[in-house]
């Protein structure tokens, strides 16, 4: 059965992001920390071109996580390129000639562009809402999963308009006093959640639940 | 060797206690929702007088976090009766004649009052701060644990203070979208934390901390 999913690093105090944000600083201060016990796994660092690492027991999480998607979603701030117009030579993201999604990839965006295809991966940049950037998705992955990749914002939106099936939320202990928070800004109707499944791992906890309709 | 800890339940977006607050609603809207995995453990119901309730993961967590205490600190507002000067009738706790503690509890105050001794249990006032009060505490503690009640603004001022070995957080899949953080106003130097232990339990995770001073 065909899933909406999304995981996310968040510190303990609730933050995907640290403070101040910015092209150079895209996690914010503080917010590498989210994502050391990923930086640690030999899975991490072979993708990346290097060598050694760990394997432990987030490394079938995150092999877990990949396996199965058939499309993702993202926003133009990951994408990225800066905001506005796309202009004559627009930006073609941060992974080079190779992406490595090897799926139909959707870019929500306010500006029109023709689809872009680079190596295995195709990119189509959506600019009528998340509704129909999911339509598309679902509609390319089939039967396997459609994945937000994010950023926060956008699994934000999908997450308050009822349109993810499940999270993963890998749990750091750190403290970042400030930032991007993912669960806010829900109103008087947040997501109900069902706790799925726990994995303790070297520095960080895999929390995964369902979110309910 | 005798440690200062605490234990707390929190929603996944980090509030210990929802939106409005009062006297007659001390959890907050929504807080109860906070200590459903509690409620319906078998040993809570007959700490209560009540028969029947589930054994789970849950039931050894709550177990261990009540032994090797040997002297509780709690706020004032936790011990209740309201603000102010205590009054020629004072509040005497919510506890009855036979408090459940059966050790000393010492209960930060800004106004002074001789101690009080109900059952097996002397609360003592203490008016000097929260270091004043842990020390009293370590001394009637000995080897055993010092323990922190709450409320969670007391919780806050000891971790802040650096005063904290180990905690450890019910953490529970329902949003709050609002009320009282735990893990907030630490300034420029959040605790740092390393995570000790994840245990997974129905509508609940239990994941243990030690603070690093």
């Amino acid at each position: 059965m065909s899933k909406v999913r999304f995981d996310i690093a968040m510190s303990l105090d609730g933050y995907v992001a640290g403070p101040g944000q910015s092209e150079e600083n895209p996690l914010g201060i503080g917010g590498e920390e989210l994502h050391q016990w990923a930086f640690k796994l030999a899975s991490w660092r072979e993708a990346h071109g290097r060598e050694g690492g760990e394997v432990n027991a987030s490394s079938e999480v995150v092999a877990e996580s990949q396996t199965g998607l058939g499309a993702t979603i993202m926003g133009r701030n990951m994408f990225g390129g800066g905001p506005g117009p796309w202009g004559d030579d627009p930006w073609n993201g941060w992974w080079g000639d190779e992406p490595p999604f090897h799926r139909p990839v959707f870019v929500l965006t306010h500006h029109e562009r023709e689809p872009l295809t680079l190596g295995e991966t195709t990119f189509t940049f959506v600019t009528d809402g998340i509704e129909s950037a999911l339509a598309h998705a679902r509609e390319a992955a089939g039967e396997q999963d459609v994945h937000i990749a994010g950023g926060a914002e956008v699994a934000q939106q999908y997450l308050a308009a009822g349109l993810v099936d499940e999270m993963q939320l890998s749990l750091v202990p750190v403290l970042l006093g400030g930032g991007e928070r993912l669960l806010e800004n829900f109103g008087d109707s947040p997501p109900q959640l069902e706790q799925l499944r726990v994995i303790e791992a070297p520095g960080v906890t895999h929390l995964k639940y369902r979110v309910l309709k």
